[in-house]
């Protein structure tokens, strides 16, 4: 039997998967995120962990495939990630560094959200369909675009990267990003508290908003519940959403949206309000675009990561 | 020696051209558009243009590989054109009813503005690039984008349509697709007379621009010419310009943006002023994006119609 290991580096933990050779996840457990300078260190405990995982099955080396790996930036096609400020590494050839320090076979590497975005196409709501564009709306905007099982990686690594399309030119505030009306201001889990937080400012009607704490959890919870401000505010956010994705449709008009992250919880009640806006902002014969949510929640990057190794 | 056709389909004309296998064009010419509520009279039209055309050089039917052709409208995979209401055609298998009335081999179709964007790519400005993104600032905004020498066609066959991305979420006025705030209203030749109008209506200063007809030509004219208003109402349309690629970089991320349509006449006067936007607009590692002006003019259809069968 042969296996894969995929690998989701994140802020806090490293998660890690163990596939079979047929894409079946075997095993899934994580380890903290060592914070460097450079990955080193962080490959080395990522080293530490495989051999353990092998040992304790009693799995020979010459069995694993190999190893795919999401990287924290743009990842470009020669395999380089690209100045990961939030991480420190700079410019890196992380996929070479890596396949020097496991000693695992090939490597492959991929920006987390596209890698994500993979593993939803292969084994979650996108399974079947042509192509999808996946959103993640969370701390931050992500996003990916598949065509025909490969990452659209686009020349500088940034295709898919949706959370930084800008959506309103008139924005005066800055994005985490530097520049300004990016859509991750206003559909990111912060940047809906931020939505929020603003519009109840000038509103002097009741609100089961003023009753909580304001997070994109509670914002959600109250429109479900029919409170009118918390409806508005979402309606804002989903036309920005909804203007978003009728851009992406006009640009790379992929067969399926799927929506992932944490805000996606709102589950078909989310679906419904950026539908409405997508269809009223598309030529007619693309209102029937498909929308789904996302359905493999934080495994989307291990399940990606073997996809990079594995052909679903 | 073997022989294609590549045509392509515009309002008033339609344009034919005669290639040689190696992609070299030998003849070109047009013939009026036949405007009917199917394309039969217009392919039979085509049919006797190109059939005078092989008998008057001796060319032998069996020595054509097939024929290209531009459709005005979108095109999906399966090689259906899609809804022209524009052309009064409805939905049809423009490709399959060509290859029945020609009898001249394969006929292969694409959407104009993608086709032109093939042109591009493959004789003219793209050569050699591994991917671009041609928009078209005519009397409205056209676009296509090409991948690895493919056209990307998308689920609805709208990919790179970037001229109805919206650009401005609290526009009031429609655009001709019914929809508020595209580029087009800001970006055609007409957006840009609008863009213009209603800007000179609340300027008190002097201006060329109370010298003359307002059009995109002179309005360009004068902002070459240091004309204070003319600069200002060009800064804004390539304000929404630059936003549209920078939104573009983020989705599909070419190597190569082309600028092509009667406005591109502007030169790189013109493309200065979006670069200036597009990079004060994306990631800094994305700021290096290369932009050129389009090489083929007129003849980008059926260039790219030619290379529909043809691989450069």
């Amino acid at each position: 039997m042969k296996y894969c290991f995929g690998i989701d580096i994140g802020g806090t933990t490293v998660k890690i998967g163990l596939f079979s050779a047929s894409s079946e996840m075997l095993a899934r457990w994580e380890i903290p995120t060592r914070k460097d300078n450079s990955p080193d260190g962080l490959l080395r405990d990522v080293k530490t962990a495989l051999e353990g995982c092998l040992t304790e099955r009693g799995i020979s080396r010459t069995d694993v495939l190999g190893v795919g790996i999401t990287a924290p930036g743009p990842v470009t096609e020669d395999g380089i990630l690209h100045g990961t400020v939030n991480i420190g590494w700079g410019d890196v050839a992380l996929g070479k560094e890596a396949e020097k320090i496991l000693q695992l076979g090939t490597v492959r590497i991929g920006n987390d959200a596209r890698v994500a975005a993979l593993g939803e196409y292969a084994y979650g709501a996108g399974k079947g369909s042509k192509s999808m564009l996946m959103i993640t709306l969370g701390t931050g905007v992500g996003g990916g675009v598949i065509q025909d099982g490969h990452i659209l990686t686009g020349f500088h690594g940034v295709a898919g990267e949706i959370g930084h399309m800008t959506v309103d030119p008139y924005e005066t505030l800055p994005c985490s990003c530097g520049k300004k009306g990016c859509l991750e201001q206003y559909a990111s889990a912060t940047g809906m508290v931020r939505v929020a937080k603003k519009f109840l400012a000038d509103w002097s009607g009741e609100t089961l908003l003023r009753q909580c704490e304001i997070t994109a959890k509670t914002l959600w919870d109250c429109a479900k519940a029919g409170d009118c401000a918390a409806n508005e505010i979402t309606d804002f956010v989903c036309h920005r959403l909804g203007i978003a994705l009728a851009n992406a449709a006009y640009l790379v008009d992929t067969e399926l949206f799927v929506i992932g992250g944490g805000v996606s919880a709102a589950g078909d009640f989310l679906l419904e309000k950026i539908e409405r806006v997508y269809r009223a902002n598309v030529f007619p014969h693309s209102r029937d675009k498909k929308f789904t949510l996302a359905k493999l929640g934080n495994d989307a990057g291990i399940q990606g990561a073997a996809a990079l190794l594995l052909k679903p």
